[in-house]
């Protein structure tokens, strides 16, 4: 068996797939447990494990539970090794990579990167390495598919040396693309092969594009604060105005940063919520702003792609929204009619996977994210398994 | 007379418009003062006003300077008024204004919206009232223009509350932008009623998405930061970027603030120049990245504002670079050759004003930019004079 694991600041996602020589992986078992919050300025849920072991205090009792539960489900089926989603690869992890003391403490080095995400997988690791010291780890980036964006294309408009320090676009949610990619390779292998750009909708998202089937730009930078709006993170932001919120909260940079992170996108627009089902279920305008405002910055950061990549083949919907939400898969598309692309409603309205009509310039698709196999086949790979 | 001010950080620029009955304006002379800047951690250059009173001290001294070539220049002809270019003239100032002590109090508390373009438009316009209390003054705002934009162009994807407080996207450039569209009116009349965008590309640079002539849609924000790269700005910047640079600075905002508005964009990148033509001359590496980051970020950002459009009818280029960097230009309108952009060579190397082939589904153009002009007729129509 591989476990992947996908630790973030609020749960630790697990599944695990069955290895068998020749055939192709298969989960076997898949589930979340959440982490009880600490307390910074009030706790945002209660303390303490819940007895059902559906709760845990720290990632480390999170494993716990979860190596119990794949016991539980999986029988005796020995694991193999742990595969890790890790956001930030920085410059020097292109590729998925075996975890050593020297890789985690290179990980470590690029915490400033990513604040909010970067330290709950490192947790994830070092909890493995503790529990299970003989299982060889993997960690797979989220940052690796971008690297070879062209240098324009990662490069902010700032002194060279903040550059050479590692203050560039990395870009993220590379685990989806490269599973879209392929999807993409079969369902359109034209376009695969052409131009697309990926659209990857959940409560954190970002556009990719594709230049056959490899990224040449992506929505987030350095961090994954930048781009399209998300469920309560501000996507693009003019940087004076971050400057003006610093100001305003007296130099306070941990104030802004919750404000922007946690407190601002569809949650601070609508003021009710940043779940987009419950956006486009209610009647408050407020709702219904958060949701135009959405749909305009994918609307125009498609443009931006669109002229990145000189023109558009396709468009890919993933992720939560991109799977599910087909009233903003069906706004999106009506507004790159200007591209080339025809929805079909039906087709949209039952899910795709193609949403466009047959006379489209530009054909629109919907792909279920697999970010855990995309791990799961790189443990196997880059570990020789069977 | 109409005199025509336009204070910056660094000089007070002037042009006097002759007024005749039913006669356009005519301008009889303009010129520019350069203001010595002030020390802060070190004076950027010499202090104290120069003999030939090419330069001053501050405002006041700029405008006495002004008055007197003035005097020397055009003979006896009595001045009517005083027209100002002022950045920002936030939610209230949606058309040219007669300056009284209400006025400028509004526009005093618009300070933290434009920190550091603001209070010299704020002291020229009482250097005048100093000065010659009978004229009266028009103020004319790089914001107005820009006031018509579509809620999801203006709101920026923070807490409700902060859009309220005046946190939201504003544009600028707009006496720039009235003025091609004006032109375009002229030369492109199908395109002018239909879609356009406008490049404003000078040591400050924006684009404008103009539908029947009028701003949809903008790469500036509350601030001038936002948007191209330009000659020391960095432009569109990852937030993330820039809480990063906040804790690496110990919290110091204006160390941040002086990082992004005086040491990034061009200048930053290369190196070497903030100016565009010796950066074009440069055979230096880091001037040709610093070009190619200039194009690329104009090419995303017109696809953005095409999506904006719906698609494109022509492209307008002004501003210094706009209207005299043929490189430029070219590179702009060969990246844009998937909206329908078709450059002619040679009309190019000759400055237009039509850039493009006659077969081109998109017409390039080259307007010469003449904000004072506009500033002058506003104050003659906001006047009433003959």
């Amino acid at each position: 068996m591989i476990l992947v694991l996908n630790a973030g600041s609020s749960s630790l996602k697990y599944a695990s797939f069955r290895v068998e020589p020749g055939a192709p992986l298969v989960c076997v078992a898949e589930g979340e447990i959440e982490i009880a919050a600490r307390e910074r300025g009030g706790a945002r849920r209660p303390l303490g494990g819940d007895p059902d072991g559906g709760s845990a205090r720290d990632h480390e009792e999170a494993l716990a539970t979860a190596l119990r539960r794949l016991g539980a489900d999986t029988g005796d089926a020995p694991l193999a090794a742990v595969g890790h989603r890790i956001v930030h690869g920085g410059e020097r992890f292109t590729a998925p990579i075996r975890v050593d003391e020297g890789v985690l403490a290179a990980l470590e080095r690029l915490v400033p990167l990513a604040p909010l995400h970067q330290p709950h997988g490192l947790a994830a690791l070092r909890a493995v390495a503790q529990a299970r010291p003989e299982l060889p780890q993997i960690a797979c980036f989220d940052t690796s598919f971008h690297h070879g964006m062209p240098p324009e294309a990662r490069r902010f408009a700032l002194p060279r040396a903040l550059g050479d320090e590692g203050v560039r676009r990395y870009g993220f949610h590379g685990l989806s693309y490269e599973w879209a990619a392929e999807r993409l390779a079969t369902l359109d292998p034209a376009a695969a092969g052409g131009r697309a750009v990926v659209a990857h909708l959940g409560n954190g998202a970002s556009l990719c594009a594709l230049r056959g089937g490899r990224s040449i730009a992506t929505t987030m930078g350095m961090t994954a604060l930048d781009g399209l709006v998300m469920g309560t993170r501000c996507g693009a932001l003019d940087p004076g105005v971050v400057l003006h919120l610093l100001r305003r909260h007296g130099g306070d940079v941990d104030a802004v940063e919750d404000l922007l992170y946690r407190r601002s996108g569809l949650l601070g627009i609508s003021g009710i919520s940043s779940d987009m089902r419950t956006l486009l279920a209610s009647d408050d305008p407020h709702a219904a702003e958060a949701v135009d405002l959405f749909v305009h910055r994918i609307t125009r950061e498609l443009g931006s792609l669109a002229a990145a990549l000189g023109g558009l083949d396709a468009l890919v919907f993933t992720g939560g929204i991109g799977e599910h939400a087909s009233a903003i898969r069906a706004r999106v598309c009506r507004a790159a009619g200007w591209l080339g692309v025809v929805l079909d409603e039906d087709a949209n309205d039952q899910d795709g996977p193609l949403l466009t009509r047959a006379d489209a310039a530009v054909r629109a698709w919907v792909v279920a994210a697999e970010e855990n196999l995309v791990v799961a086949r790189h443990v196997r790979t880059r570990l020789g398994l069977p």
